[in-house]
């Protein structure tokens, strides 16, 4: 008898930002925090970019936050009048946005030590919806927060990152995905068939398939294998390999140099 | 009595796969479909990104498609097993899946002047929903295709890129959306409340607040107003400008240099 697999821990990633939308922005966030996830064993399963209206971050807040493990925004929570996060974020569990007196304790310093004047506008970073405990901001000091299963992070991706990795090894990760990518300088329609009868072979692996071009007519094709089964991986990643030789390629373990 | 403003044409974009999720692949995508559709007077409004999976493609191409008046896809229309997006948005308008002869043709027709077989992996690519046209791929032939307001395409940027350009310029656009940035060396605090009263002065434009930080110490804030009004959008500009002057600011009108 084998124990059931314990469950993958999901997460959703809600990027809030017209500046994403409109195409001023090119987000790098998303990215950062897949990899993140994937290192302490949460799966990133879906990500939204939505822009900066009220009642569509209610809406997907509460719809996220019902259906995976954890949540993860960016954007919204400077000083201006379309940072909206926190009051939607308190908008979305019911409670009231409320002074946390630690981020102002923290704003105040910050401030004073620069003699700059803490206003109103920069005491509306101090807020955070009633019981949501503070994400530490090494960069700039105005804090993110958690509250539930949500955790509230800035939009600047400096920002963004060093709360995210304060934050990041206090959650609670399933079994880590591992994964392989072998290239090979194949066509992808020539492996696909096989590749297909590797992947029914092994659905504990999920096989992605992905071509490439190198320049000057040159290309190829990376082969993700990924699982949180190590035996499963290994043996599915040999089953590659004897395809890409049956087929006269030659098998490479590592991402290609991609020249569009 | 003045005309109302006509409707603003909404879009979705809908990034199907499990690269972007796992971080192993940045997505440059979006960003240029938001260019493009700015500039063809539609407003990309949503983003997703989700996984390489049957019921979840499904789920969210009905659901965006109801509430937007375009949607966009990228990814999964390959040859390989994990290629699922055809008969994924084939189900979700309840239609078969059908060998386009047109798309065979082109296919057939690229493979035999190459001397490559056309297999029936790469015959999977001249499927697509019955009812649909195709979307020209003038990078690799295999097209992809468009069914109501759903355009599918490909996921690596090249090709996508010369499909979206394809078809971009026959979207019915509504007003085209009008911006101008605006960037000072002020701290973003320091604008925040009289930036949030020009904000209320002028409904009609959008106003985002960017901090930015030049490295050395160096830093300030692009202010992004948008709007489909030309007239309400100069006197905005004209506020912001006498505004950032009034604190002593700079106003300059480009993006800023930003050195993280």
């Amino acid at each position: 008898m084998t124990e059931p697999a314990p469950a993958a821990v999901t997460a959703c990633l809600v990027i809030i930002g017209n500046e994403i939308l409109s195409g001023r922005t090119q987000d790098i966030n998303l990215n950062y925090i897949a990899r993140g996830l994937t290192e302490v064993g949460v799966q990133l399963t879906e990500a939204r970019v939505i822009p900066d209206v009220r009642e569509t971050i209610i809406a997907t807040i509460n719809e996220v936050r019902a259906k995976y493990d954890y949540v993860f925004t960016t954007g919204g929570i400077g000083p201006t009048h379309d940072d909206i996060t926190a009051e939607c974020v308190a908008a979305a569990f019911g409670v009231d946005l409320i002074l946390h007196p630690e981020a102002k304790r923290r704003l105040e310093a910050h401030y004073s030590a620069r003699g700059i004047e803490f206003n109103e506008a920069r005491r509306r970073m101090a807020h955070v919806p009633d019981g949501a405990s503070l994400i530490d901001n090494p960069v700039s000091t105005a804090p993110g927060f958690r509250i539930g299963n949500v955790h509230v992070m800035a939009g600047v991706p400096k920002i963004m990152q060093a709360m995210f990795d304060g934050i990041r090894h206090g959650l609670k990760g399933g079994p880590k995905m591992l994964s392989r990518t072998i290239t090979c300088g194949l066509a992808e329609g020539t492996v696909a068939h096989d590749l297909g009868l590797i992947q029914a072979d092994y659905p504990a692996v999920e096989i992605g398939s992905y071509p490439f071009w190198t320049g000057g007519g040159g290309f190829g094709v990376s082969l993700v294998l990924r699982s949180t089964d190590p035996v499963a991986l290994a043996h599915a990643g040999e089953a590659v390999i004897a395809m890409i030789r049956g087929f006269g390629g030659e098998p490479v373990e590592r991402e290609p140099e991609i020249k569009e």
